[in-house]
């Protein structure tokens, strides 16, 4: 049994935490509210701050909204560097900035502690039952430490690389899914307009080479009209919000990623953020004047 | 036995005609050189005009490069146009035009044959081994009618609606296979250029949503540069134009494609048109001045 701390009990972190607990580890939790009534019936003890959890726990997960908020949990008042001694391994599970992340990991390590970027795909379902994909980047023995915390969070695990791999693999893997979310809205739009079923195409494409997990999953919620979130369409535009940012920085093209972050923006105009990403066949529906169901 | 005629012995219609051949038919062939040897040592007919072959058969299976080429065997002179009476079935497998083939169909039925289109994917591995998509437009009577000749090329077999419905669904095909490609691209050279290894991220995103046949088939590809075709970059170009000009028919907005398309066009320039559609990575490569391997 270990003391790992947990910051951010959001929709991910929650029941990331519960698997933690379950797997038989005490927790240290810290939230602006209240934490989950699941988790300290279960043991979790409550902090009163970020700097608390690092001195009580040996172990502390972040699983955060955005680079500012992982920023200033470490490094803010109250925040865990003043408990981030050797010993201590920082994992960073939230989706943020490449580059913030090799600062941060340069600023930890200095301190002594180990970090490790470690950004999850899968969403929600995944969370919830222990089956998401988890990318890492820092040291292998740093990883080596972390693994079996993760087994008991994730199934497909992998250390990509140096600090900030982990994040770089997650901003691939969300433009990937953006991109092909769009190329599915494309093709059955247009075929829909000319009159086709969509859910015929969808159901004989997914046999070749335009078949994948989003036209599976996202094109079937394209047709049912399932647009409850599933990964909202704000969080998706902050995702792609770093590959742009980080494309900037290393002197990189993304037409494709640039253009599909304007329909997430129209999807935002139309105060459409909240819905499931697959919606994004919304904002082409509405340039084609044409829905497909 | 049938008789079937088969005009269009190309790189996809040779291996197809084979299969037809090898299940029992008779095939009367014409082609602007000499046909394959393999076809007519195994009996099939070489005919002096595609007029000849749809008078001596009683089913014509095209498979030609582009919408001329199509209504020219049709409609030109020689063409089958006089030949085709009531009784005979005319197949056309090519990738072509779907507004040119609902024209195309009303003007065959109107002479009192049969219509269906019925473009396939898989491409030349596919044709050779029997294993086509098949999407297929018309009548269900003509569809009964052809589907044993289908399952001779094909295995995923699917009446998508009616006339015209095929080449829709193809070219909806088309739209996901390009922007997947440009999407694989852009997260491949994205990470590499941050120094993370793009086949590492490749294998992490394989198990999570961002998986796909072309991330599996043509990330490696990208990866090995094995950019031997394949499927030409400038085939796929020609059917994104197909996309583009039916989304101006329609009034469907296509920005992804359209802007595909132009990366497309940047692959010709470099005079790279030849080189499998995998090797869209190279003019992502161009723009971040990077390459991936």
């Amino acid at each position: 049994m270990l003391d790992i701390g947990f910051i951010g009990l959001g929709v991910m972190g929650r029941p990331m935490a519960a698997h933690v607990q379950r797997g038989g580890h005490r927790l240290f939790v810290h939230a602006r509210r209240a934490p989950p009534a699941e988790l300290t019936a279960a043991g979790a003890v409550a902090c009163t701050s970020p700097h608390e959890v690092a001195e009580r726990a040996q172990t502390i997960i972040l699983m955060l909204p955005n680079t500012p908020d992982v920023q200033s949990v470490i490094f803010g008042p109250t925040g865990l560097e003043h408990a981030l001694k050797p010993g201590k391994l920082l994992i960073d599970m939230s989706s943020i900035s490449p580059g913030a992340t090799r600062e941060l990991a340069r600023r930890v390590t200095a301190l002594g502690a180990e970090y490790l970027d470690a950004p999850v795909s899968g969403g929600e379902t995944g969370a919830k039952a222990g089956t998401l994909t988890i990318m890492v980047g820092g040291p292998e023995t740093s990883f080596a430490r972390a693994r079996p915390l993760f087994e008991l969070m994730g199934k497909n695990i992998t250390l990509i690389g140096d600090h900030g791999a982990g994040q770089t693999a997650k901003v691939a893997n969300q433009i990937i899914v953006a991109l092909t979310i769009a190329a599915v809205s494309e093709a059955l739009v247009f075929a829909s307009k000319a009159g086709v079923d969509p859910a015929k195409v969808r159901a004989a494409l997914l046999g070749g080479f335009a078949s994948s997990r989003i036209l599976e999953v996202h094109g079937e919620r394209m047709l049912k009209r399932q647009f409850s979130p599933g990964f909202r369409i704000a969080l998706h535009r902050k995702d792609l919000g770093l590959a742009l940012e980080g494309a900037n920085e290393l002197g990189v093209a993304l037409p494709q990623t640039a253009q599909c972050q304007q329909l997430f923006n129209a999807m935002m105009a139309a105060d459409e953020g909240g819905l499931d990403h697959s919606a994004l066949v919304r904002a082409y529906e509405r340039l084609a004047a044409h829905a497909l169901a």
